[in-house]
């Protein structure tokens, strides 16, 4: 990218001038545009947010697989942009999103299936909206 | 924590087992309980994961400042915990909440105050709900 701008520039300006970390990522909260659920949190590299902006569909990098990744692309349950956002400090992207089928890749419409319980000293999950839409094992299976 | 749990049961298990990263992190999104806008983006660490359960008011780790953060503690804008959900691989966290005044450092109810907008191939940001509730010159003076 261009020289560092200052923290002024950045929170105040309208440049675009993403804050990569160390790996070359920023994090993006994708949620569903007619529900305001949080459906995902992944990561984006310079080429998948270029991607997303060009096409209007979700592209992420997979830390694990250490690769660009077209959301959907093997499942189908794409990711089509309805709004895409940028924090103050430019290293976060929020995009609200029409999701086609479930995003998370276990079959549940969002990845936040699990609510976090305090009770007694105790922190347990339970489970919430967590109905499969899809059986990952055939999706997956190829 | 205890020994590291298998895919399986960190996905479909009701264990509170969260994923740090090689910094001792979890990436947290809030959002308005009210409105269903992402408010933030920001990081928990184990004591910060513990002392939001334990309280029902959000704490983060800093990463610039490398410390503890109960929000708000500077600029009175705390934000109560409604709801608090934990992703399928359990390394980000979801809290609904319900925000005094302003999320954001710079004035605004929301860190995500600008669009990005692609144009021509040229991308820029324009202002969204970019009006500020307060002065951070000061609120944050002392």
């Amino acid at each position: 990218m261009s020289t560092s701008p200052t923290t002024n520039e950045r929170e105040e300006g309208l440049a675009f001038q993403p804050k990569f970390d160390s790996s070359g990522l920023v994090t993006c909260v994708a949620t569903d545009a007619a529900t305001g659920d949080v459906l995902m949190v992944a990561h984006m590299n310079d080429e998948a947010l270029r991607k997303t902006i060009e096409s209007g569909e979700a592209w992420y990098f997979s830390r694990s697989r250490n690769a660009l990744w077209r959301k959907g692309e093997t499942s189908g349950h794409t990711q089509r942009v309805v709004e895409m956002r940028l924090d103050c400090d430019q290293d976060a992207v929020w995009i609200r999103v029409e999701q086609t089928g479930a995003a998370c890749h276990t079959g549940r419409h969002s990845c936040f299936y699990r609510k976090i319980d305090a009770a007694d000293g105790d922190t347990r999950l339970s489970f919430v909206d967590a109905d499969k839409q899809f059986d990952p094992t055939k999706v997956y299976s190829k």
